[in-house]
């Protein structure tokens, strides 16, 4: 992967940004960003209350918009960053588009894909744990809200 | 499930007129129906070519279509029926929206949701290989023709 380790902390703060504006709708708060040629071409954040639709997780709509962006749906050359790591779903539709690079923060033990073996494309790196704190303490935050 | 053989049959036929659609599109043809109280509330088929978006499989489409309907992203109560075995990512959609009954044609062998262990919602029942030859056959001419 091209990218440096301060590259890869700088596109996660702009998915926690992404994040931190679901947490501040109500919405579990996962945020993503698709950058392709060290731009950011793709914002995007769980949605799935605001459009009462399971398929708007932050992943998808990010991987759509950076389709529309490219005119084309094949992302070979981009990289998916999301706070945390993907469900089935998300990794799907990223094996779907081809994504080569996929990073996330922080670890989803329950629903993400990682326990179903790589969902990935075949030719895709993952790389784990970036800002995985922070990440995951919007999760703590949201959930610990809920139970109240 | 309280569907008879017949309705099964009679709601994949319709899903199979989706698939036709996509055929003609020159798109892969993959047709999907929801099922609510014995009316069908969405339908659709795959448009990834069209959208230049891989999350446009039928059964995101329908899922998506079918929430709007009845304004509620869970669809506990609703059947999916679709031409051919969803895929990860669908099938990763179908679990989010707690779909208990998916009924589907040909199985798919090689991108099928099913070689991943069950994806569907712990409490779902999948209905295989109603009319799976007709489904199957227009998958077949599909790929056929893009081998000339």
């Amino acid at each position: 992967m091209a990218l440096t380790v301060h590259s890869h902390e700088h596109y996660m703060r702009e998915a926690l940004k992404q994040a931190r504006y679901a947490l501040q709708e109500d919405e579990i708060p996962i945020g993503a960003v698709v950058v392709l040629d060290k731009q950011i071409i793709a914002r995007a954040y769980n949605q799935t209350e605001r459009l009462h639709d399971v398929t708007a997780h932050a992943e998808m709509l990010a991987i759509t918009a950076a389709a529309n962006h490219v005119g084309n749906k094949y992302l070979a050359d981009c990289t998916l960053y999301v706070t945390v790591e993907p469900c089935v779903m998300c990794a799907g539709a990223a094996a779907w588009a081809q994504l080569r690079h996929v990073v996330y923060g922080a670890d989803e033990l329950k629903v993400g894909f990682r326990r179903y073996g790589n969902l990935l494309h075949p030719k895709a790196k993952l790389l784990r744990g970036v800002l995985a704190e922070e990440c995951g303490a919007l999760m703590q935050e949201f959930f610990a809200r809920k139970r109240k």
